[in-house]
């Protein structure tokens, strides 16, 4: 009776690859502006645009695809509990989301970004909130995104954007706002739960807030390849300055011999580096003081540190601390943003396993483990598995991939929901579910409507996909 | 390559139908007992016990169905935003589950129920706070599901249950519970927050909270049934008392003749109805209080009453009040938890309109539309959509059919998440997403296997069905 997607999905399609489109067309202007702003470096924008405008087409094509409505239908019919009525279900926007851009990614979680792409895709008009480290950026990006809606028809109000606190705030607080999406600090998300709280509507807040993302090396791994860990690890604790919600913040790795090889191998890598360009001077010194009260916490000694400040900027200095994980310092199993890494050594399974159990919830851990072996990374998954929202194995968790199989989120600190924020299935915090019970067809959408056939469909309990 | 469900599977879902097999097997001593407590009579908690049933054998066909899991393969790849590692996702129990009895449903929201069979559904332990209004129920039901499940070979501790708010109080606080499901009050609702908020780790609150539950009849339908619907909404705002989630609080009802139909039918029936023995003493005494400072709120006169109590039980009066849509009161805007009902009579499709635009969101919201009707229908529901989880036509709110495309929740006060409380979906509460990055196959569910095809899994963006 239908093919193609229905006239409301290839509407919002059609936006999100216009908004490609045209972050695409300014690429050069907005990564200039962009650069000058966070002195994170052309490749590293360009890499933030890209994936960007690859996220908004990704999401286009969740939108064709039709299976995020969860389109269900139980036609009426005699159960065991009585006679049921026609029952239809569909996922629906929310409504306008604030968003609350990123420090630390100025075009990947911004403006253009995750949040905002899958509030759009799931049909939300989006107000951002742009992060005080990148206003010029987060403007240009908005006025480049707002101009491209208005051309191709988009309604007004499809996009907005605000500054500074007080009007982050506000629109926290205001009526027609119906979820909240959030990178941040834990206290910063808790100040945003607060105002929501104190709404006579509380929505929805979706944050994703902190996250230590510990590293276990397995004994056999660091015979095999120590030094290759060492060297890796510290390029991976030290991208972007540290200052990725995925850097490894603890390492843990063996006592004796091989151990000292990969940390070793890490601290000739971190006394080699030079200090690193962070976001901001508030960042720049809260890393000063929380890396210094890391390395003065009982039982942590500094390893390595890389070389001195040269007065320019705003700079960190990677340091390299270590601790015994037979009796880990709280301080230590906290997010500490920028590049700074503490290596936990382990004397035998019983020791690692204990040290993994004191751990809090991250997005991430990792586990880099011998060729072949698979014992002691099998028990060790088992005990990561209830702390985190990604495992990771023989690689480093920067680096996140959008795609189908993502999942960006994890137990309180990382995140606040089961949610994701990054993958497309992030689509679904802005969607919210409605039954229509016995209604006529004119008012039901156009996916719900007997005959249609062009998404994915539950009818009567059994997955149909489009014919 | 492999066929069936996974054993993980097989032993949940093995687990559902014997718990739903011993409460079949009690099903007598069980009544008795709630009727005993509750006074809700032996048809209606027979009703309840064969809801808890089915929905117990029916999460066992979800969970063999499968989709549930979201199981999502995306191998190795090159993307344009670089080379991808391969990921697979699915979902995970979130682990112990502390779920809130409701006072109204003894066996069908409170020891058995619709978030304990979620939650088992999910793989988690469930421990239950028992309702003061029902101990002995809720202990007998969880010594018949805790014998049941332990003859089944479940591990120690699958189910569990604590009576008392400061036991209560003490499971929400608890570290090893990872999750809480409620059907209550704003004020509990925000109680049992406020303790998750004080945790280290706070963690998800599922809460069904407070509805009106809108009925717009047009002119149409009055004209066309008057008498007829004015019979069956007092049948379904007095359906237990009033003491449902989705009783009908408020009924916007057209001015002049044919809507006069409407109030002198419910008139009739509400003077020609007994009292109604409510679930307990506080209870009934706060309908007491509520409705009669509803009776005296400015605009508000009461058009019929019931007979008078007779002493005996917690009785409380079915009561008929009316307003003007065109002054709504904020008072008839909210849930009076009792066999009462709001008539608000509009003047035109503006006055309805801006009525409507005033009430706050519900669970449900009901439409009755003249025989063929089709363009106020339309425009009403366009308002109501925003505002409900559930759209009902030329039906009643009351009876919630547990089902594939059922939904049971609503924007707030109605519930504090986009997710329902009744029907399949419920399990996605109780269930967290993890994505394994680059794992060999003996970390991986069997579910996430390379050759593995018992259930619908997304691989490379495309939804596959079993073979």
């Amino acid at each position: 009776m239908s093919a193609g997607p229905s006239s409301r999905t290839s509407r919002w399609a059609a936006l999100l690859r216009t908004l490609a489109d045209a972050l695409e067309a300014r690429r050069d202007d907005i990564v200039a502006v962009a650069d000058r702003e966070t002195a994170l470096g052309t490749t590293r924008l360009n890499g933030e645009l890209t994936r960007t405008t690859y996220q908004l087409r990704l999401f286009a094509e969740v939108l064709e695809e039709g299976s995020y409505l969860e389109a269900t239908i139980d036609h009426a019919a005699d159960t065991p509990m009585g006679p049921r009525p026609d029952l239809r279900r569909m996922l629906l926007p929310v409504g306008p989301v604030a968003v609350f851009g990123a420090s630390n990614f100025p075009l990947a979680f911004s403006v253009p970004g995750g949040d905002t792409a899958s509030a759009l895709a799931a049909g939300c008009p989006v107000i951002v909130k742009a992060h005080g480290s990148h206003p010029a950026t987060s403007q240009l990006a908005f006025e480049v995104m707002d101009r491209a809606a208005h051309e191709a028809g988009a309604p007004d109000g499809t996009l907005g954007i605000v500054h500074g606190l007080e009007a982050g705030a506000a629109l926290v607080a205001h009526p027609a706002v119906r979820a909240v999406g959030f990178t941040g600090s834990v206290a910063g998300g808790k100040a945003l739960l607060q105002i929501i709280e104190g709404r006579p509507d509380p929505i929805p807040f979706f944050g994703e807030l902190s996250s230590l993302n510990p590293v276990v090396v397995t004994p056999a791994a660091a015979a095999e390849r120590g030094n290759r860990i060492g060297e890796e690890l510290v390029g991976s604790f030290t991208l972007g300055a540290g200052q990725f919600c995925t850097k490894p913040g603890l390492v843990l790795v063996p006592a004796g011999a091989e151990g000292d090889t990969v940390v070793d191998a890490m601290a000739a890598a971190v006394r080699s580096s030079s200090p690193q360009y962070m976001l901001n001077a508030g960042i720049a010194a809260s890393y000063g003081r929380i890396s210094a009260s890391l390395a003065s916490a009982p039982g942590v000694r500094e390893v390595a540190r890389g070389a001195d400040a040269d007065g320019t900027g705003f700079q960190g200095v990677p340091t390299l601390l270590e601790t015994s994980a037979a009796e880990l310092p709280h301080e230590v199993t906290e997010e500490c943003f920028g590049p700074v890494a503490v290596v936990a050594r382990y004397d035998g399974e019983d020791q690692l396993f204990a040290a993994v159990d004191a751990l809090p919830s991250s997005l991430t851990a990792t586990v880099q483990r011998g060729s072949g072996e698979t014992a002691l990374p099998s028990r060790v998954s088992d005990k990561l598995l209830g702390r985190a929202g990604r495992l990771v194995y023989d690689a480093y968790p920067t680096g996140v991939a959008v795609s189908w199989a993502q999942h960006h989120g994890g137990p309180w600190p990382s995140t606040n929901s089961q949610h994701t924020s990054v993958g497309t299935s992030a689509v679904r915090r802005f969607l919210r579910p409605v039954t229509w019970q016995g209604a006529p067809e004119e008012v039901l959408p156009e996916e719900l409507r007997d005959g249609y056939d062009a998404v994915p469909r539950r009818v009567d309990g059994v997955l149909r996909l489009p014919r």
